[in-house]
């Protein structure tokens, strides 16, 4: 009758670098936000701890310091279920994210994360047979922004990855902060080639094919290799072309409390439901539905759904839930 | 020149179980929202505030623990002007509701509430002569789920004021946590037939008598006994069928802040309007106006609306108090 | 089985000026305080809360703008037991009170209360048949230094209490914002003779009658007209001059966490017993008692004691209650 | 490469009362908003922080007490870049403003500025050379509400800006706490043929000339002497009639978090350009843009963009910033 | 390179009832403490936790709702390293601790457990293979207390850890609101000749044998079975009676923030150093270490030490860290 | 008058980083501490703060980035009266300071500013005229350890004061995060004979000179240059020996609310009185009572008082201010 702590067998396996992260209380220019919150973000991690909550093994591979942060990071995400594989780097802090809201409607997020422990991430802290005994690999385009040990790692994943028939999933994540476009697409063309499933928005989309239209950046993305391409359009919902077949999934009609993690979330629902086995079209809804849920409350990843929660879409019925 | 602490003789009696409130802070899965404010509440002790800023007298029976929360419980609504005739009872502690939001979109309610004093309520615990001096007896269909001695007490307080000529209103208040639809239903039909006033959402109508269409709905109950049936359409406004007479108020534009309570409200400016001697329209009027000034800020029962706020609703000009 | 609202018979009687108080939360100068908590403060209706809290009838006298602040003290006091005489004044607002902590061990306080509306309170305020049914008058040398009202006020309800016997209370409670040590000691010399029971620290013994030492200081006020002459020496506990029969109290060993209050505390404590019909040595060592436990925790009035929390201060062994 | 502190040459002067204000950050009635943040609002201090956020030299002018409250203006001020001229008046305390949200619509704000220090502002207070050298004055119909003194001081600083050929511009911002209709348009009818430049709502015009319809209105206005008629919509955008031209301008689509000091953004952003020899299109546009960005977030004066800001308004794109 | 989620194997088994718990801010009666934390507590998972933070594997099994509270209570204790097995029970809520001060030295702690999950706790529950391949199982007097079931269940565990020779610890933690003095005592003197370490307060020790004196007390407590007695003295320090050598303990000199959870941090610094293979003399000190440690901070178990924070009790030198 | 805001002429001149500073509300591990403010720190500055508050004009020259960080550091710092010559760095962002509290007697503190860009300061910010007509150079040992630019920065201002006769004064402030005790000793053996004033604890005293015994330890000291040795003992007061003359001044007696920022405090109160000519005895004095002064409250320079402040320290008789 009594359950083990050890969840189940690690399905995903994912890596990158997640950060502390500071959180402003109040709306307005940062300087007078007087009030924040601690706790942590990072895309990866996000997607890892949304693909638990649907059900699945995941893992987490990264580097944090040696420091509260760090502990911070590790107790949070094995809290979440996830199969923490962090190293405490000695010599490196965690890195650390600053987030408010320059006005209603404008995110506004700093990072404090060059030299940090998350940047060290290399080659050798990525365990094969980890990779090898998963179902899918997870990585951002962020990730090897944050240094050459970092993109090395990334080269390395996918390499094991697909030597051992492991699904590859790439989620282009583009950080202004980190590199120019011209960069990160140089990278991105570069890798899309080992990519089965690639999540991007439009924008996104075209730093890898500069092609007008939807449909025709699919078409122009899915020739480079990934037989998986999934545009997001934000509020407006999303759309998949999967082995030629084009779908589109209608926006799910919530109240935004806080946008940030809604790519993540969207990522977490795909995979999580090709890990399940679904049909295509349940499949990106499942996405559209967990995206939805996520810009529902407060927190990059506080808000991931669990599967019981994505019916609670369904009937905004009475309001009160006892 | 002076007033004395004493309000105006009570007109309406109500009773029922009146919890202390911890609502979260932060919107999103309770487990992460660290801040609580504490605060109290009560289906019934709401209507008798509301009656009171309204301008009417009314009192609140009831049971609370001999504790902080029992402590606080009386002092609040003292201090709202209710007549308190509270027990404080040695044996059992005050209940308890935690109240979040799970999304921007639902509430999210629980209550530990099981054999706390308030469910310990009891027949001998209402002062009949209270009771027999009233003009309203007000009760609400969640006392008799709470247990056998406050289900009796419901019985023995509604034959008491059917004997005295007082009106006896209830508001169905259907709350899932304590009874399934079936037992509530149960019970509601073998009520009605002594109620003057029935307050009700076309769900909870639905538990009385299965009929569609909110007309068809309101000429079922009526038949059952009530002379007075007001449907509640939530944002939508509400209908009232009087003695044949079917009225429809249109719902006012505010912006919610927080819909709990709103229910409370509607009846509280109905009676306050009936022991008024208002006209049907302007009682149903004052009602909606009530129900709608209600979600306009935080609290289940501070937002209720004093006489001079109702006018507020109508010029929302330049949004500028002073 | 059902007790009333209405609470025991008034016995003391006491009016002043209530306030909106705003506490800073951050020790250091206030203008880096960026959080205030709202509350209320006023000498005499603390000492009215604590009567009531030690179990005898108190009523409060004041004025109160005919605002949300107003309304915020009526409630709270009236939610406290206290039979609330409070007139709203249409013209003219509720003080305010400014409180924070310049460093760990000095208060500061501010106050907005010229031409407020509790500087209104006049002869007229006062029902006679109140005070003359009461057994107690307390009253504070802040009220005569409010306006020529008030002092007026003041003057008429001694008259009105002496020829009534009932008991005379003055705490001298001397504010240098409100009037100079002369102005004060005018006002003192000329009002000491008509007053049964006289609360004072040394120094502001020393306002009416320029003595060394304690004892010969009590003696010398206590010629001038009261029967009771209390000289408080704050941590270091107090004295009591009785009918010629001086008596010391021992302090009590508690953590400070918030001074203020502990003066009003002394006199609700002492009045309680008086009424009550304690011992003198019981009356003084029960004002120590409430004087120490007021600093206990935060708030002027919140930490007043009941009757069994007097207990509590004798043993603090092992810090957990339940 | 080092700056010094001093900010560029005074540009713009003003002078006004700049208050210490209590922010509730709880909406509903103010006497359950339990917390409380401390910061600062004027007029005119709103003007001069949003001219030098647009890039000009500003000076206020101004008594405040010899206070902690007065502390904090200076120092926010002059820490925003505003000349400060401020009286530290040992006489009278810093003015208060308690600001709260009566309901989600509806902003509630109580003053307490009767005899400030602010109030007590005088010719003598104003040094002529400073306007004489300046080339725009602003005041607001606020100032002369707060005393005879303070009324002088406006005739005056008028008399001086017009005697050396400096732009004298007026927003009216009528405060029905301190002045009735009748005395408000009164003044203005007697100062508005000494204006350059007036702002005002079209109630606020109607104070001065009774006149149905904004362009009628303005025409009306302008007649009595200024050459520059600006009349705001709120919401809706704004209306300016210069040298007989009349221009509108579209709004802008924000989300609105707080709407206190929109008016003083458009004053600013209107003065801002003119002293930047922008053309009228451009002029009134960043009015409406400066008065748009204002309400975007918590404050009165927070919020008040810098150039850069402007921009972001138009392209509220993909909603994070980095 | 990269470390695997899995802790250390489990050494310690300890079982026993967590709950949400609600942490007020402001010191005070509970009434008036608007604002509260959400955390969790639970003497036996208090103990597991601080194991685990001095290098030791440990296990925690309960019950908890099938709600967010339980929730929480899973990732935390999962989060901090702890094998958690804990059985959602979908019948019943996470019982709840309302914790406060009520003044500076007297905590208040309240209950909300009657009927809870976690008083739900069965034999079943319990992994006898768990507790036959641990090195100790660690119980409370807190779980006898609770119900039938759980009574039984600590039986059954001990009986098993016996009969594996595993070293069985107890914890007296007596809590009155639970059960009297004479029921406490009956259960404990049946039960302590099958324990291998006794922790008891001297006023707990003396529910088992009414013998005055610390010696005196050990003796006759190690003459019904326990090889190893630890009387513990608070602030004072402690005393062991292992083997028939007495030990005292010298106390740290600490400042002290919250008391709650020094005695599980004692018994938790006792065992890992039992596990350790520790002398006995070291054993003691680390016990009074950690005890030190763990009330110079917030929270019942956050503060509890990690091998490195010991040793930052012995030089408290600077004060800065870093 | 009307005052000018320019402040007295400059006096005394510092340079250094400064950085945003997140201070956690809660005692304990800071991965619990969930709340925290923003606000700012740095030796340097809060010397510069100290020295204005008592009446003398400072300027203070470094590097912030050109963000919401460093306006925060630069509109605070002018608000203060500081003249800040802030160079906005665009390709470095402003450093962070993260400060809490480990447990009740510890703090801890980290940093995010390598590469910062306060550490880019180098010699080219430093304007040699603001140098040369200033009285005073006040460095700390902070800078040097930043990077190499920064070290030259210092070598070249102490150049140019030196050259021009101004006071050169050297706070040793050691921060084991950015340097060893050797590295920190071989720069400070190879600067001091260029310092007249030094400011040390016996520790740091003992890494340019390994002696015991603080007047030996002095006497060392002052021979390697520097006219004036002050030795800081922390709450045990502090000595000077100047010219020979071996001063002792006693420790002030206050209740310490936050340690952090007390030795720069000392520095300013030791240099403004020397600014003003004060009697050896009465600098000393005056530097211990600012050091005092600055941690009876929160915040790193918050607490630094002004000249009316000190007396404070003298009579803490009431603990009422008003």
């Amino acid at each position: 009758m009594t359950g083990p702590t050890t969840g189940p067998t690690t399905e995903l396996v994912t890596f990158g670098e997640t950060m502390a992260l500071f959180a402003a209380r109040r709306t307005g220019p940062m300087r007078f936000a007087r009030d924040f919150d601690l706790g942590l973000g990072g895309a990866e991690s996000n997607v890892a701890i949304g693909v638990a909550r649907l059900g699945h093994g995941a893992a987490w591979v990264g580097r944090v310091g040696a420091d509260e942060f760090g502990d911070l990071i590790r107790s949070t995400l094995q809290g979440e279920g996830v199969d923490v594989r962090a190293i405490a780097d000695p010599d490196a802090p965690t890195g650390l994210m600053i987030k408010g809201r320059r006005t209603a409607d404008l995110i506004d997020v700093r990072y404090y994360r060059k030299d940090s422990a998350g940047s060290r991430l290399c080659a050798a802290d990525l365990d094969p047979e980890l990779i090898r005994s998963a179902r899918v690999l997870h990585v951002s385009a962020i990730t090897p922004a944050l240094s050459g040990s970092a993109r090395e790692a990334v080269r390395h994943a996918i390499a094991e990855a697909r030597a051992a028939g492991v699904l590859v999933s790439l989620d282009v994540n583009y950080r202004r902060a980190l590199w120019t476009p011209a960069e990160a697409g140089a990278w991105l063309r570069e890798t899309v080639g080992d990519v089965d499933v690639l999540f991007a928005t439009e924008a996104e989309g075209r730093l890898i094919a500069d092609v007008e239209g939807a449909t025709e950046l699919a078409g122009a993305l899915a020739k480079l290799g990934p037989r998986h391409v999934l545009i997001k359009f934000g509020a407006e919902g999303a759309m998949e072309l999967s082995d030629g077949v084009e779908r589109r999934a209608e926006p799910y009609t919530v109240t935004e409390v806080d946008p940030v993690g809604a790519g993540d979330a969207f990522a977490a629902g795909w995979l999580a439901d090709w890990l399940a086995g679904a049909e295509p079209a349940q499949r990106l809804s499942t996405a559209c539905a967990a995206g939805a849920f996520a810009v529902t409350s407060q927190g990059d990843w506080e808000s991931l759904p669990r599967r019981a929660d994505l019916s609670l879409l369904r009937r905004p019925a009475d309001g009160v839930s006892r």
